[in-house]
């Protein structure tokens, strides 16, 4: 029923099921079909969703529902978190337009791509934020700045719906496509295990504030699989030296004693 | 409260104080602020547009209601009027980016201009339509047209909000200049001479050619010299990891040997 390069919209944690389904509406009104709901507070499925719709259901209709952002963006190459909360991330702000035109360059690269929303109240955790590529923010009055969801979403959607009406020719991308969230997670994760163990988080209640800088700067790069394999190799490599250290100094010492 | 050259809002014979107040909502989320309705089907006022804008009060206060579109825009100089319909008129048919550029333009000029919108099922009479100076129509995907009314409005009014300000807000911490060359060229080293201890580079022939992919994979990210810093930090810390280890080990072996 839609472009299949279009983004993926994930709503974290909405509240809402008329704003659910308000959400769907305009994702059909531009061409979006792939939602996916993190925790929506009053379950999935939700009847008031379908009702506010006004016949946009197929967005509804396969929405799936995740426990955790990381896990809703898990497969996606691209993804961009709307925000109008100042974060203390090193991470691009773009408007509505240069998303769009972000997601239009990696879709015509066939990279999967996605919008995340935060919830009606809370908005986005900045560690979810820090999952992403970039920030996106509406630009807004300053005297009135409560953007309704759905509106929020509607000018993204409209937005992409714009590089499409006139989408340029696929754009020639010499790059390697970017690794999936997945990747990027067992990357971070296993960089932050090791310097867990190597006492690098100190003191302790600074460890969420240094995760996320790291995980932002590093994810600005845009890794290619080869090039996530490839950290993770360095990360072995550095934290395996420890290894191979004991190994020579043991023989080190084995040679002293013998000798 | 409101740029005093945005562009009027005439809402013609809408239906629910909802669609009204969230109307209100998104015209002050993009700065406009003058609200005109043509026949309200309830009446005027409605408390239920109170409770749906959200706080944005000021333009339901200021509302005033007309009886017919062409009272209701009588003073203005430049009218769009925004529909799905085709019609039989010959008037310009422009997108929601072009009909900004139109009102902008007329504002620089110190006109008054207005956008006009028709009520939820009806749309606007082409007799109506007759009255404005072009038609605005929101690039909809052919399979799912039906757009909400305050949607409608929320696009039109955040391209007007683009021809204002064509940047982010200055909300956000402004992202650090990238690091100087030489500061990249140090943790080059730095990582390279400890990957060189870890063994991680063989066969030996291909170092070059390794060393040249991590450092462009790791330049992508543009680092902040405090990226820099905290990068160094990591490797050193899982370079010291090493020590740590060692340190451990020979406790733990002074430990057995004085058991």
């Amino acid at each position: 029923m839609a472009d299949p390069k279009a983004p993926a919209v994930i709503l974290d944690a909405p509240q809402l099921g008329e704003n659910i389904g308000a959400v769907a509406r305009v994702m059909a009104n531009f061409g979006l079909a792939d939602l996916r709901l993190v925790n929506p507070r009053h379950g999935w499925p939700q009847e008031r969703a379908w009702a506010a719709a006004s016949g946009a259901d197929w967005p509804l209709n396969a929405a799936r529902v995740f426990e955790s952002v990381a896990e809703a963006i898990a497969d996606l190459q691209l993804v961009y978190a709307t925000t109008a909360r100042p974060r203390e991330l090193q991470l691009p702000v773009l408007t509505p337009r240069e998303a769009a035109a972000g997601l239009a360059e990696a879709a015509a690269a066939d990279q999967a791509t996605g919008l995340l929303f935060g919830g009606e109240r809370a908005g986005l955790e900045t560690s979810d934020v820090a999952l992403c590529h970039a920030v996106v923010t509406v630009p807004v009055d300053a005297r009135f700045r409560s953007l309704n969801l759905a509106q929020a979403v509607a000018i993204a959607a409209y937005e992409w719906r714009m590089t499409r009406a006139d989408a340029p020719p696929a754009a020639f991308r010499p790059m390697a496509a970017p690794a999936d969230r997945a990747a990027m997670a067992g990357l971070f994760e296993h960089l932050e295990r090791e310097l867990e163990t190597s006492g690098f988080f100190h003191p302790p209640e600074k460890t969420p504030a240094m995760v996320q800088n790291l995980r932002a700067a590093l994810s600005r790069a845009r890794f290619t699989d080869q090039e996530v394999r490839t950290l993770r190799g360095v990360v072995t490599a550095l934290s395996r030296g420890r290894g191979k250290v004991l190994e020579k100094l043991a023989r080190t010492k084995e040679g002293r004693r013998g000798g």
